[in-house]
């Protein structure tokens, strides 16, 4: 479909780029229409504003608010590409994602509820309603490389959409970043006039704030990771890291509020060192910082008696907890 | 039975006190036999040592190991006393603790499961069987004033232990810190010859590494708390702190080994800055010790993939996790 060659950063012309880009979508969609999906990452926001300029009002982008995404998210993310000219439309999708993931303890199965709801349930449904033929699709080269080989892509995004493999054939993909690493894709971003919010924005989980909850992701635990994230970044946020986050954890631990004993939970803090995420060292923060972080915590958080700082690297640690 | 005026630490006149109770202890117990029990605490190590002097080959001196001890505790324990010719008898039911934890999750059920074993089952059997009718205890005032006001102590001390209220009669509770505190117990033993390893021991709970694991504690479990335990007392033997811990979470964490995922184990770490462990802070460890500590655990502590340090006070935090 379109060009699979790789380009690297250091000899990316982003003017070119775009306007290749722009061009190629504009010539496979024709006059018809085109849907995609913004999260908010990177590579989303760039196929967004790519969509945009070859399509306008041809390109529907949809916002889909999961209910596990950090405080006030699906606001701030819209307002960006508003100010940008482009209109996206926020899917309060809260119900089904929650449902989705009643009951789950076990981690993967908690990525797999929050991929097929996005895909089958909530995008899948989007796609088929709004007759668009044409999805625009933030695939870099990494995922290409990450893909098993063997198995076809196109036919497995169809699949993951519940669209039937017959009535496949009238659809058509189009992954305008699949040439592009991430490095190149956040020099595309910055020269398409996106925020440096959005260029730099650390990287969170597709599973959103439901990976940063370990056992069951209910409404109530992720509004209190959400708002021990959120305290989290206001207190880190002139910290040079490449990722810190805030965990809920599962297990109880005994604290004391008002001389009486209370059962309650812990939050873990992670935050790394790290070049390019395959290696990495805990940010050695003062501990002054490490200590006004645990109090707000307590303080601010309901239930939350105790704050731990994880001191390992990676390996044999991973960047998140589950 | 014995004063239980208090005597403060800086009144108190060790060798005074040493020779007036040894006098009290040899008048009550006459011709007869005592018995007690040695945890290797500052309280239960001077009372065997009053006993000691008082009774000689009198007095039946036990240490239970539990299984729930740390590395070693057991031999250290017993040979500090050989070395100050006090013989002390260990009893292994390992198998009675392990069996009575079994399945037990709740932090309370499981201090109750290890008092209840070590009262009832093991220590009620070894005072029924040495048929000694005089029962020495460390309780030191700060135990009688936790007590609940209205609750006859001796006649709980007979219930814990199995004994029939009616046979109770029989027996005597011996209690010669009952007019000390801490404090002055540490002074006695110091007076007494006793070493700085005992006197000046770390606070450890009762339930010993049962208290240290969230979760069921079992055999395997406690294993790997132990050796997380030895590695923390290794690397800060040299600190100077209240107290520190390492506890094995139950929630699993992804982890990394041989480039391939793992589903691991978790270690906290405490280790407190506090004057009477009422207010407490986490000790500022240099962050070269902190990864020193997390290096150790990850690769000698089988399954463990990931260790944090506990950054909250006391309150809201207390200096055990449950």
């Amino acid at each position: 479909m379109l060009e699979t060659q790789e380009i690297r950063a250091g000899r990316l012309k982003t003017k070119e780029f775009i306007k290749e880009k722009v061009a190629e979508i504009s010539q496979i969609v024709g006059g018809g229409v085109a849907i995609n999906a913004l999260s908010g990452g990177v590579d989303s926001s760039v196929v967004t504003m790519l969509g945009h300029m070859a399509l306008k009002d041809r390109l529907k982008t949809y916002f889909i608010d999961n209910g596990i995404m950090r405080e006030g998210e699906p606001r701030q993310i819209t307002s960006v590409f508003k100010k940008l000219g482009v209109n996206v439309e926020i899917i309060d999708a809260q119900d089904e994602f929650f449902n989705a993931l009643k009951g789950i303890i076990d981690p993967e199965e908690k990525r797999e509820a929050v991929t097929q709801t996005f895909y089958k349930k909530v995008f899948g449904s989007l796609v088929k309603e709004s007759k668009a033929k044409y999805l625009l699709q933030g695939t870099i080269l990494t995922d290409i490389d990450e893909t098993v080989a063997g198995i076809k892509r196109q036919h497995n995004v169809f699949e993951q959409l519940g669209i039937d493999p017959q009535e496949a054939f009238g659809y058509k993909i189009i992954e305008p970043l699949a040439q592009l690493r991430k490095d190149g894709v956040r020099k595309v971003a910055e020269a398409l006039g996106l925020p440096s919010s959005i260029y730099n924005r650390m990287p969170f989980p597709g599973p959103a704030l439901s990976a940063r909850v370990i056992g069951e992701a209910t409404r109530e635990r992720i509004a209190l990771v959400r708002k021990a994230t959120s305290i989290l970044e206001e207190e880190l946020v002139s910290v040079k890291a490449f990722q810190y986050m805030a965990i809920l954890h599962n297990d109880r631990v005994t604290g004391m509020r008002d001389n009486k004993r209370e059962f309650g939970q812990q939050v873990e803090i992670r935050c790394w060192d790290s070049i390019d995420a395959r290696q990495a060292r805990p940010t050695q923060l003062p501990f002054a910082t490490l200590e006004k972080l645990a109090s707000r915590i307590v303080r601010e958080v309901p239930g939350i008696v105790s704050v731990t700082y994880n001191i390992t690297t990676k390996p044999p640690s991973t960047m998140e907890a589950i």
